[in-house]
This record gives structure tokens, sequence and C-alpha cells, in this order.
């Protein structure tokens, strides 16, 4: 983590992604134009400095990594990762744990971020388990004005441990302040029930823990409609249930979506009637656009990794280049290690609870 | 399992769900006046008397069963199904367990079914684990016309072994085949990714079973946007992820529909493309209305259970009814022990795997 008058530096992987090399690149040079940061751009030079020379740029703000290989979106990330150990992705994730960076975004391959920070990353002390957050629209929430919340583990982990989700709620805590500016984000424990009861064992030590501890804003029990309908800022789970939970509503959409353009084609009467509401659903395409957040953060590292969606084109990048700036300069990481400590301290210094 | 030649009787609890018990009684006239159904009418006999006089119905098709306590939707189930040992649902179970019934209906309080069946049914050897199956509709699927799907479990259990996961796709062929017809119905795991190495040991090794079962047609691994979207005719996985899918949905749903209701007051022109897409949202209405199926099976034990949803008044009790007389008649708990038996004798003779 940076002092505060120190200058920030953020490493991008410019050859993960659908629309790589060219949107990384062009993010990075409008994020020289617009910001003060300092970027590490890693991928191959000659296409780096190529495209470079095709748009308006600061120099003096970029600094090119050479790295002669890349992980594709179609290769299983572990073998890729053995096979590849130049690859953009691992170069740059490098750069991060020798200090030469101070955070990382890539639009890449979600496993094979996971995997190079598992591998390459320095944790934070005490936590063993790393998670990948979804940033996800909700129906308004009283606790706070960010239509976007914070769901963790979606897919870093399958199973967790008690003191994980414990961790986890440290995490979203400490990134809900930094990036929604939240002063105390509320956090649910997602379980199949509201009682403090429910759940296995696991989950019932977890609610005890989390209820118990006077630095978070614990709200308790959630359950899966309480995802979508707001019921906490930042919700904590397993991995295995947030990923198929974030998965059930991205085919709920797909359904709905699918639904009517049926309409449309079947009827003049409801083709009219979608052109009438097009305005509503621009609305609702504009608050679920991933064109509009910065990605997701993969966070139990000692430096702040912003995934950003596959898709991400110049302006989701640059989003995600800010992102990640945020986190770096708010100490994310730091505060996470702080509350991580103060919780193991507490159970009696045992760091394997 | 009555012999075919028996006339088939299914016990009612009358005094369960939000519309108990004139909409109950009501289904159970209804059912005299439409099927040679025998049933079981279990309640206050003052009150069931009372109500059949106002309509028409087949005496000697209806007998009732005096029950003197009633177990609420607002009482946690457990101390009430403790404090009430005379309540309508425990009378009715008894009623199934000594045989004077082949199945039970109730629209009562979901925790109190799975406990009350769990206490006095007796399971089909072999099952540890009874599941509560959710039946919802998907997008067309290619292996069925039916727009429902079922996933098992929803909430009986919470964490699972892996050859629970086998008995619940036996539960779940089973019922798809007598309910919907379908004769090799499509059975899917619930996993974090497609491959078989995905997800622990418990998923890794139920997917190894499902797939050598020559008697099962298993598609494999399934992810949370393959439930809506119709990835199989019947999904398995354990109660806490079931549960958290199901009622994500449900809140997607609820808040997409939020989202019109404030179209609908923000704009004149959204308000008619609204009343121009009437049709489209009544038949989406339609497809989702629980008026239009039988209820929520819970299977693991000797008799069909259907749980009809709380707010069913006298056509989706009805309908709930003909739907246990028909996984009565078909033998569907036959066919699960069969299946069980039958994956316990290759799997050495042990019940314990």
């Amino acid at each position: 983590m940076p002092a505060d008058d120190t200058r920030l530096r953020i490493a991008v992987d410019v050859m993960g992604g659908d629309r790589a090399p060219v949107e990384p690149i062009r993010a990075a040079a409008r994020i020289s134009r617009e910001t003060t940061l300092d970027l590490l751009l890693v991928g191959k030079r000659e296409v780096i400095a190529a495209e470079l020379d095709r748009v308006d740029h600061r120099p003096a703000q970029l600094e090119i990594v050479d790295a002669r290989e890349v992980i594709t979106m179609e290769e299983k990330p572990r073998a890729a990762l053995e096979a590849k150990p130049d690859a953009s992705l691992a170069v740059a994730m490098r750069a991060v744990a020798a200090g030469d960076a101070d955070a990382l975004v890539s639009a890449g391959s979600t496993g094979a971020i996971v995997l190079a920070a598992a591998k390459l990353l320095p944790r934070i002390p005490g936590i063993d388990r790393a998670a990948l957050a979804a940033v996800y629209p909700t129906r308004k929430r009283q606790s706070s004005d960010d239509p976007f919340a914070l769901m963790l583990d979606v897919g870093a982990t399958v199973r967790v441990r008690s003191h994980d989700l414990v961790h986890f709620a440290y995490m979203g805590h400490a990134y809900a302040r930094a990036i929604s500016k939240v002063a105390r984000p509320t956090i649910g424990l997602l379980n199949m029930g509201s009682e403090p009861t429910k759940g296995d064992a696991v989950l019932r030590q977890a609610y005890a823990w989390l209820d118990e501890d006077p630095t978070l804003n614990f709200v308790g029990n959630l359950e899966g409609n309480d995802i979508p309908t707001g019921g906490a800022d930042v919700i904590v789970c397993e991995g295995y249930v947030g990923n198929v939970a974030l998965k059930m509503a991205e085919g709920v959409s797909e359904v709905f979506k699918g639904l009517g353009k049926q309409a449309f084609k079947q009827s003049l009467l409801w083709r009219l009637g979608l052109l009438l509401l097009a305005g509503g659903l621009r609305r609702l395409k504009h608050v679920t656009d991933y064109r509009e957040y910065g990605g997701a953060p993969l966070l139990g590292f000692r430096a702040p990794v912003i995934k950003a969606h596959g898709r991400s084109g110049e302006v989701a990048i640059a989003n995600a280049i800010k992102v990640a700036a945020k986190a770096a300069r708010d100490g994310v990481c730091a505060e996470i290690e702080r509350a991580v400590a103060g919780f193991h301290a507490r159970r009696d210094g045992s760091a394997g609870c």
C-alpha cells in the first residue's frame, strides 16, 4: 500500500478480455489523459506501442512491460498458467507482488485471474481463502444510495468455514466503504431462513461471530429473495451458493428478455406496447449495464485485483482502473488486514478457528 | 401402495393453508363430484360437516376424521407439533402411516409438513433424507412438452452427501415420469461449472454415480442459469443451494414487477405500453400461476405427500389431490424404492456410502 504522498501505479493486463488488446490500451490512454495515475501496460510491447501511436495519451504515465504470451478465454486456466509462465496476466501479477504496482486490472478469464492471484500474490495474514465479489444492482436500499450491492464469494471458493465467512464480511465492509462511500455498510449472511439457528453448524457459528462483532453492521440471516430486493449492502456466502444464485438471476433475466422478444413477434399490439416501453427498458438496461461500474473485486490479497467483464470496452476498463486506484488509495486491503487481525486476536490469537 | 383394483384414498389436511378450512373442504367436495376418489377429510368434524352442507358433494366418497387442533402458518413448526399431537396435519400423517390413506395433501406450513412427515411417516428403505421438490416453469425444453420442471431438494435438507443426491435423482425421475409423462426425464446436477471435476468431493462423487447409472438420463452438471432456461427436467441439489436459488428467482421477479409498476406511475406512454402488453403479461402469469399445478411433492416416504401453496383455493387444492392420486396410482414411491435398492445393491449392499 503506497503512502499518501506516493503516486499510485496500476498494472493493466492489456491482453485479457474479448476486446483485447485494443480496448484495454485505449482505456489506458484515456486514463493518462483524464487522471494523474501511472499505469503498467502488460502485454506484447510492439502491439501496445502501435496502438498507443493511434490515440492521444500522456507517455510519461504509461510504462510498457513486455509479456510474450496470452491466456485466452477458452483455455483451461490451470493448464494455461502452467504452460505460459510469461503470460501477460502472470507478469502483471508478479509486478504487483514485487511492489511495482499497487493494484491490478484484467478483463481476462475469471478462472485464470483467481488462480494466478492465488499462486502469485501474497495473501493478507490470517486469510486462507480469497473471495470474488459480484457487484449487482438491487431495488433501492435504505442503507445506501448506491444502486449496487456486493455479494461474496461467487466463485473463488466452493465450500467455506465459519471464519472464512467472517473474513468475507470484513472484505465487503472495507470495499463498500471505499467504493460506495457507505460509512457502515449493512452485512447479511445468506441462509435459508432468518432465525439465527437456521442452516448448518458452519452458518450458525458464522452468525454468532458476525453478530458479536461491534465493528460490523450485521443485519442477520438473509434469504435468496433478499439479494435482488436489497436486503443488505454486502451479502456473504460460500462460492457454490453465491455462484448458483448469481447465475440463476442471469437465467431469469434471459427468460424475461426472451418472453419480450416472443411477444414482439406475436402481436402488433404487443410490439407497439414494447416500443412505448423502450424508455423504461433502457433505464433498466442502464442499471444493469456492466459499462457503468468497474468490475468485480477479488479480495483477500495485499493488493486489490479488479476483474472487468470479458466484454468490457474502453469506458468499462477505464472505470475498472479508477475503481482499482480508489481501492488502493483508500487502503481497502490494509483495512481488511486490521479487521482480520482483530478477529483472530479476539479468538485467542488462533488463526485456525 | 394399493393394488390396481383397490380404490385410492387420499388424506386431506383441511385445516392447513391461508384459506382453510373453506377452500380445502370445497376442493374435497369438487373431487367427490368429478372423480371416483375416496378422501379422508381431517379436521374439526363440525366445521367440515357444516361446510359440506353448503356445497354439492357425494358423501360416500368423503369420510371425516376428527382432529381438534390446528397448526397455524405463524407457529414454529417443531414446537407446534410437540404441543399439538392431535393437530389435523399429524392425524392425517398417522392415517397414511397406518395404511388408511395412500397419499396426503396439505396447504399448511411447509416446515410443519416436512417435520411431521419425518416424525410420523415410514421412509423408503435406504433413504435417510427426504426432499422437497419445487415445480417451476422453464423456457421450452427439448426433453419434454411440460412447461414445468422439478428441482429438489429446496428446503427439507441443508447439506447432503453424494448418495442423497443420487436418491434425489431417483425421486425426481419417478415423479416426472408419473406426473409429467416424460419417459426418460433428463437429470442435471446443480454445480458451479459444467466439467465433471467442478465442485467439492460430494458433488464429484455424485456426478460419477449419476453418470454410471444406466437407468438415469443424466445430462451432467448444470449451472444456476440452466434452472430457468430449462437445462433438465429434474435438477438435483442440496437444500441450502436449492432454497437460495428458488428464492433468488422469486426476488428477481418481484423486482421486475416493481419496475413495471414504477414505469406505470411515471409516464403516460409507458402506461399505454403496459396496457397493450397486458395480454402477454397475463400469459406469463398463466405460466407461473400456482393454481395451474398441484403443489410441491415431498418425496422419500412410502406414500406421496403433496404440499399445496399456502394461498391455494378450491381449484389448486383439487389439483393437488389429483396429483397425489396420480403419484399413488402410478407407484412413484415403489419405483423410487426399487431404484434405491438397486443402487445400494450395486454399491456392495451398503446403505451408508
